[in-house]
């Protein structure tokens, strides 16, 4: 038993398992069904029941104890969950939420319906939770606030360590990982923290006040959720006390929920580069795909539309200089590719606040990084064309305007995403879809007017 | 003081603090400005550094003691770290070294050049300790070993409590933060753990053997660094022992580091669905941003002429449909976003191992989602063409057309990625220039061959 535990470290969920509890559920095994679900962790749980039918999860939820469900619930995906919450009552819900740090029960109450939420919330009969969770609900999701759990050790100055090893022991019982021990003055201000390993070697008859670190760092319950992730990152905690504008400590986040912070964001910025506008899975429906995606598309198409009636204008050069229009795709997928490498380049830096110095210097500086890609680049194409056409001069009209095209995406890409965060837009939206669109509009254009000087000389 | 200290968590450093330092530098105002760095936290310390001269940076490190620099030139970019550490002796790295953290040390001393990593081993006098980090050093980095440090707090099962308390007291003084007590056989073997509450809430006369839990999750040695990630992050681990193949325990990983490697892939993947090639900042040199940009540039280059090419082959065309050639920008345009769209919710559902299903299905799921929005697209583009160019012929070449694209463009994009990722190749890299310029080329040879037969019928 104990080296099957030890095993799921490094165990994936396989077909076979998957099939085995599908077939235990149809033939109504109770018995073994139980006894798998015994042997694993909540987390491969949530991972079988987002593969097997809603029916067979809902008989699997019923059947295990609640104190296992409620963590099983929390690791399932939102949408897997939310049909499951529609089908347990509000008493059944409660029970479930009542096994969870608060910070994940608030969680998994905010996404209930307001009404079914209310009901849920009077079924939970620990009044000082109830209060809790309410208070946490009340938190903007993004906020300090909205990631922090109620759970946490705190001492009072006034105690003894032995007076304080004893509450310690009761406070603990209730909080998974008890990282630091903090500090708070009678009036239930953070004036401290007591380090864990501190505790080990201090000797029992001290007084709290004559050994805590008045140093501590916490943040404030408004705080960007983004930004706390950040300043844990920069200084390496693992937890962090949170605190209202009168320094009362009302909770703490840790580590694990920042992972979760810079994972989304990460996927967010990754999915806005990528042209997807919401948070969507390959797991998810054609429609809710097709919602995420073709906003997009359609800016896209927009700017092809420009693209062609910029052509259009430039007719008249089609019937000497067909070439021109051959290398259109090849202009605009340069600029679109320069466009999102500087704007990514921009919008990374943004994130992790390492972009120094003036705009100006950066423009001028993206400019000559440009200038020295377009060149080396307009060197190939130039050889090229010249070598397949057979005329210098529309070779040389298409490499000058490639040069010129790459400098304007380059400067675009640039400053973009510079002008939208200081706006205080998300700048990651200027990485995808929206800068190629613009480039290949512009790049067209640019393209179509140097090499029309060029050829006309 | 106090209230200073807790003031940093809120801090940015500013230009005029920047500028402070700089003058107090340049009027060798030794006692001043290691009164400021006194102040501050290393990783704000390590912000500035990056901020000022090189020179001014070096007068900092030896002005300030080692126990304060060894953390700042941990927390440093890796360039200014690389210039700093040319100007140190082997005796001067040495003794920054023995200040962190194994596993830091063992980083700094990989980035140094074979001769110099030799010597400053060397230096090193504390036997064990120069033993560990030779270890250390011999692992891959990418590896669970490379990511380890040997800082960590075990006791033997055979001890009772207040032996193991003794015991921990000494170990714990070495190790930054406790996390959990592992607990070892005879023959150093990893056998279970003790938690920190568990240990908190037990009585002082209990044997370890009898209070210990014997489950505890652990890593190879040679595990993948990312599957250590996902896997701490699926069981919401903050620590993980590392053991070699006789299980005995070698090493311990924590979520701060996890925190980076997840970081790291995600900037990684974002760079290259943007189009860079290796890790670049826009504070580097504009020799090493070409370097990272020129080479995905090219290949866009070649997508372009072979899409140039294509359209010179269908020249003949030109004279009755030079409107075809005009919509190449769109296409192109369309084929790449829509292969971006679906590579990216593949890599990312492949990062995050949730693509479950069989390759056909996912294809053709892809194909039913490409084709909703080639639909809706091409009527958009249908009407559009119609009301442009008076031609409903042309205008359903050119739409029919798209909708063949952008279903080609989305199996593709599905496709490639799940095709490298079986062959053990980082399906990342399906995001970038390299699915636009493939998409391109399909796309516009596509979009000639379906217009050439409807407009020839």
């Amino acid at each position: 038993m104990e080296e099957d535990k030890k095993e799921h470290i490094t165990f994936k969920i396989n077909e076979e398992l998957v099939e085995q509890v599908q077939s235990l559920i149809n033939a109504d095994n109770k018995a073994k069904v139980f006894e798998i679900m015994d042997e694993y962790h909540y987390a491969d749980i949530a991972e079988i029941l987002e593969e097997i039918s809603f029916e067979q999860a809902i008989y699997v939820i019923k059947l295990l104890d609640s104190e296992k469900t409620s963590d099983i619930l929390s690791e399932l995906d939102e949408d897997i969950r939310e049909k499951i919450l529609d089908n347990l009552s509000a008493k059944e819900i409660a029970k479930e939420v009542v096994e969870l740090d608060t910070d994940d029960a608030a969680d998994i109450l905010a996404e209930l319906p307001e009404d079914k939420q209310q009901k849920v919330i009077e079924k939970i009969k620990d009044e000082e939770l109830k209060a809790d969770i309410q208070e946490l609900l009340a938190y903007d999701e993004h906020s300090a606030g909205g990631l922090m759990a109620k759970e946490l050790v705190k001492v009072n100055e006034n105690w003894n360590v032995t007076q304080c090893v004893g509450e310690m022991r009761q406070q603990a019982a209730n909080v998974t990982r008890v990282h630091s021990i903090y500090v708070v003055d009678k009036d239930d201000r953070l004036i401290g923290r007591l380090s864990l390993k501190d505790l080990l070697m201090a000797p029992d008859h001290y007084q709290i006040s004559s050994v805590y670190i008045p140093k501590v760092d916490s943040v404030h319950v408004d705080d960007d959720a983004e930004e706390v992730a950040k300043l844990m990152q920069k200084y390496d905690l693992e937890a962090i006390p949170v605190i209202d504008d009168d320094k009362i400590l009302k909770g703490r986040i840790t580590i694990d929920d920042i992972v979760d912070v810079i994972k989304e964001e990460a996927e967010k910025d990754y999915q806005l580069a990528a042209g997807i506008t919401q948070d969507v899975e390959s797991s998810d429906s054609i429609l809710e795909l097709t919602r995420a995606r073709l906003p997009w598309l359609f800016l896209g198409l927009i700017g092809g539309v420009g693209a062609a009636l910029i052509m259009g204008d430039f007719e008249a050069m089609l019937k000497d200089h067909a070439v021109l229009f051959f290398f259109t795709p090849l202009i605009a997928a340069m600029a679109g590719n320069v466009g999102v490498q500087s704007s990514a380049i921009i919008v990374q830096g943004l994130a992790n606040d390492d972009v120094k110095g003036s705009v100006n210097t950066r423009l001028f500086k993206e400019m000559l990084l440009a200038a020295l890609n377009g060149v080396i680049l307009a060197m190939f194409l130039l050889l090229f064309i010249w070598a397949w056409e057979k005329n210098l001069y529309t070779a040389l009209a298409i490499s000058v305007s490639l040069i010129a095209v790459i400098i304007v995406a380059g400067i675009i890409g640039t400053f973009v995403p510079l002008f939208l965060d200081k706006r205080g837009i998300d700048p990651a939206i200027a990485t995808g879809p929206f800068i190629t669109t613009s480039n290949d509009i512009f790049g067209i254009l640019i393209y179509f007017w140097i090499a029309k000087i060029i050829l006309q000389i």
